[in-house]
């Protein structure tokens, strides 16, 4: 199962960077709970409550913080 | 879906950072759970929840800590 | 609205240094719920809940561990 | 009891750097709670919770970070 | 009110870097609920709840991060 | 107290590591509730409970990232 899409951190702008910070997120949740049809049952369950939202939001932060890092910020980019 | 206003890390001071950091939070709950007017009914149940409000503040952290490295914590700015 | 008490990560010990935190916490969770009176109002239900200040002694914990890298960590503060 | 599969967070990719940290925490919940027919009888409880799953989630995306940093984070693998 | 314990992250050992991490967690605390009657009321609802101990294991675990990161780890007091 | 077993981040192995962590989880535990009986009570309350498993888990994750830093992720020990 694919868990990190392209097999690589390294993106081009802070943007990709937070796109593959959620998908990686997103599929680490679907390696746990392989089942699609409860995994769209959960959805309102969490994207109606504030709290399961900023703790969805929080693991994405954290993939965030290692993706950022892998790419030096995007410094290069920025400069 | 817009997720890094300005699609880059650095900014110019702290402050900034900061509000980076906020802002690149609330986007991503955005892109988690689209529709506005959801997130508008959520806004009571965690502006008036203590608990809420310090999970939010952690995620903020979290994402200011990505931002304070890729700036290398403004240091040149306070030299 | 300030968000980073005099714009600066660097501060002249580690006492500072956890004030800082302190205070940019602080200022997070007034940016995220600028109501003066439902923060005050909100004050016993996390002042008198272990968890809750555990939590919030918990954000505090992350914002000094950007503060202490910014400084890093006072090395020469301790030399 | 092993807890760290092949003994060594060394990985070839950022997806086998993946699977080592979904194993990695999992062996963990395993030496806390040894008994593994009590650990699938919790299987039910955290599969079909989001917040749960949110949860676990994040303790990948910790354990990933810390695998991530060990490798470089595949930084040659992707030049 | 003091938040660091002599006001350095400097300690001599590991042992040392954890007991100040967790003097550190223990005075934000008390700085966030200066009421030492409050927290002593507290503390039988933390103590013997695992979830809450765990939580403010956690909390400790991030400061210690801290401190073992000001000491680089002690790895020359363990050469 | 001892809160560090052999007063050293530093091991052979990322096994030994990952033993350390979670000897360090537990010290901690201990320290703040020492009373044994009363943590022998509360196991049953954790060990079946998914929630608290993770929450355990991820205090683990966190010790980790500090001892595999500490060791330099066993770079060395892998080459």
């Amino acid at each position: 199962m694919e868990l990190v899409p392209g097999n690589s951190l390294i993106t081009a702008t802070p943007q990709e960077g937070r796109e593959l910070a959620m998908m990686i997120a997103r599929k680490t949740i679907g390696a746990i709970q392989p089942d699609a049809e409860v995994r769209q049952l959960l959805r309102p369950s969490y994207a109606t409550s504030a709290d399961s939202l900023t703790a969805a939001g929080h693991v994405v932060a954290v993939e965030f913080a290692t993706i950022a890092a892998a790419n030096n910020y995007w410094r290069d980019a920025s400069a």
